[in-house]
């Protein structure tokens, strides 16, 4: 067999998630571990339309192989999307990628030696966290509350740490469902200017939010080019068709693309085309619309399940939008102890610990609220409820 | 801007095909350059009608996030044909990978460490020079003659140098065309086995045989597991899907599902199922026939042209399959000078330095004979035969 392996594989562990989802492909389990979008509101036969008309009319260059920045219509939409969002951006500085998860991956493969700091919030998201562990880095968590990363603190994070970067997901942040206050977008991008920090803005979820008002992205005050932004199409439209982009000054933006000649080559042909036709022959806004209003419902569902069902001592947060809530249990509960009790009432989450670069989180929960029909969360909440009580009366009768 | 970057981005050049493709997108050139396929053979209506059934039955799954391992029917269609091949294959050991340049992304990560070695061909792929390289690793090419890889010379490479593995493409090879004959794929890896030294088989192009017969892969022989090959359907169906596979034991297919799941979770669900769907509702032997006897034409047209046109001194390859072939000029010339030259008639070829690790192979180039039609397989060799003859000129004035 292979006499030796790369070091560096030894730091990537499978990710928790994917490994539970495996575990649950029963039909009776009910799951709120994954991300993944409610299926029944993909635009399937939307997209139908989409991919004949493309076959149709374009399809041997559908076919053939296409230039790694991405097919250019498709980065003009990417463009005019983010100016809609206060974004001054041309369809050059738009990098269309396999998905967010390829932009992780490249941005690590640009940014980060062994060694390396990457500042980023605590918790945060698991396959980030993966994707940059296996450049070999450390982690420095920085101090958040309700409203985000604690501008403040930053300074002297930078300072002790010499971070290669941070990163954040300003928007219904994954897995806490916290947005980054306006003001502390400001702040922080202030700082990280003093300093040439480079900000790496994941930003999955920003169009769906059901309540409050839009925040403009931190990339909207760039005017230092120190943010790469990132986003998907896998949370509005579909994420089977791995369609994600970055936004970068050019000079990052070059080495983006040189980093994903030797990952892929370039994005299906077919998909980014699909996805150019949808945008200009569907009403993608109304789409999206539906989708919040049905996320909305979801989360106000669970919330209310919770409200009701919890054992007291329980508390979590309240997002604006996104797909997740965040559960904060009493210090006696350990979530990944409790796992294993909810899989046999076939409910699951995620443990705390994987969205932590240190593996603390023992008491913390994510619970997804997008996937689950309306019926399927009032029942999995009733049965994760129960766990919950019947976890706490164990304590109480052997603390 | 960004203080620093990654170190090792320094050593990933960007690809001269890729460059020379964007410089000669205008009409009226002819270019022998690119590695691609025929875009007039692409079966675009056979696709349509696939991509149209997985939407029609499957919408909501085909848009849905997916294993990291790649669609199971799909998957199990990769293993029947690899049985086909003589391997002995079960789905388990497929990973589908989005297209064959992802398979050398995957492989360099699990295996390779800065400072490390790989054993290569002279002169090899160029893009996987390129995914190699940006992990920092030195090449050491091993001494071919026409019938690929010389196996007395292996021994001595391997106790030298201690390399990781040793990459070879045994069919129609990229660059030269050259396949690896039966009894030195044998040969090979039993020199490889008793080493414990691991082959990476890359094998794009081993269904496009126009001539001779097939020669079972490297993989066939692999009792050991030390063998991982990958193959793609870009040359066969189309590349624009970026669908690829690789076959290897499972404790390395592990550690590539691991390294996929950080690079892009999975390859577009709606494109692996839309290939599932073609396979299984499409006669593609007949396909990759009229493939095949087209390419052969085009080879047979390029070779008869060259016969009679090309200047005395110039040499090439005859491959029995594939889409190159490989010319190797009078030691006066230089292909990176004739190139400018032929820039200026609106012909190109790939000039043969990108194909050495060392960057040595001045006097060579490689024409793609796969992607230009008959009548510009004749003008093109025409126009090339002129700059050629001029260049040969110059010489016989000058030296």
């Amino acid at each position: 067999m292979c006499p030796r392996f790369a070091r560096r594989m030894a730091n990537v562990r499978p990710s928790a998630i994917r490994e539970i989802l495996k575990a649950t492909e029963q039909p009776d389990f009910i799951s709120f571990a994954g991300g993944l979008p409610a299926p029944e509101l993909f635009p399937v036969s939307d997209i139908r339309t989409a991919a004949d008309r493309v076959l149709a009319e374009a399809g041997p260059s559908a076919l053939q192989y296409g230039p790694t920045e991405g097919f250019a219509p498709l980065r003009e939409d990417f463009a005019a999307e983010m100016r809609r969002r206060e974004v001054i951006c041309s369809t050059e500085d738009i990098l269309v990628t396999t998905g967010s998860q390829q932009s992780l991956d490249l941005i690590g493969k640009v940014f980060l030696d062994p060694g390396d700091c990457v500042l980023t919030e605590r918790p945060t998201y698991l396959a980030a966290l993966q994707a940059f562990r296996s450049c070999e880095v450390r982690f420095a968590p920085v101090p958040t509350d309700a409203d985000g990363i604690i501008p403040e603190a930053l300074p002297e994070y930078i300072e002790r740490e010499q971070p290669k970067f941070l990163y954040t997901i300003p928007n219904f942040q994954n897995p806490s469902g916290i947005t980054l206050a306006a003001e502390r977008r400001r702040e922080i991008y202030s700082i990280a200017a003093r300093y040439g920090l480079v900000i790496i803005e994941d930003d999955p979820y920003g169009r769906l939010r059901y309540a409050g008002k839009d925040i403009p992205p931190i990339k909207s005050l760039d005017g230092e080019g120190i943010v790469v932004y990132l986003s998907t199409v896998s949370k509005v439209i579909a994420p089977g068709l791995r369609v994600g982009w970055t936004v970068a000054s050019p000079e990052i933006t070059r080495r983006l693309v040189i980093a994903k000649q030797s990952a892929d080559l370039h994005t299906s042909s077919l998909d980014q085309r699909i996805v150019h036709r949808y945008l200009a022959d569907f009403d993608s806004n109304a789409h999206i619309e539906r989708i919040r209003l049905a996320y909305g419902r979801r989360f106000a569902i669970m919330e209310s399940c919770l409200r009701r069902e919890l054992p007291e001592g329980f508390h979590w947060t309240r997002p604006e939008g996104g797909m997740f809530l965040w559960v904060t249990c009493p210090e006696s509960i350990d979530t990944n102890e409790l796992m294993q009790k909810a899989i046999e009432q076939k409910v699951v989450f995620v443990p705390g610990r994987d969205f932590f670069p240190d593996a603390s989180g023992g008491r913390f929960m994510r619970l997804n609220f997008s996937n689950a029909t309306e019926e399927k969360i009032k029942e999995g909440i009733s049965r994760l409820a129960q766990v919950c009580h019947d976890a706490m009366a164990v304590c109480a009768a052997t603390c």
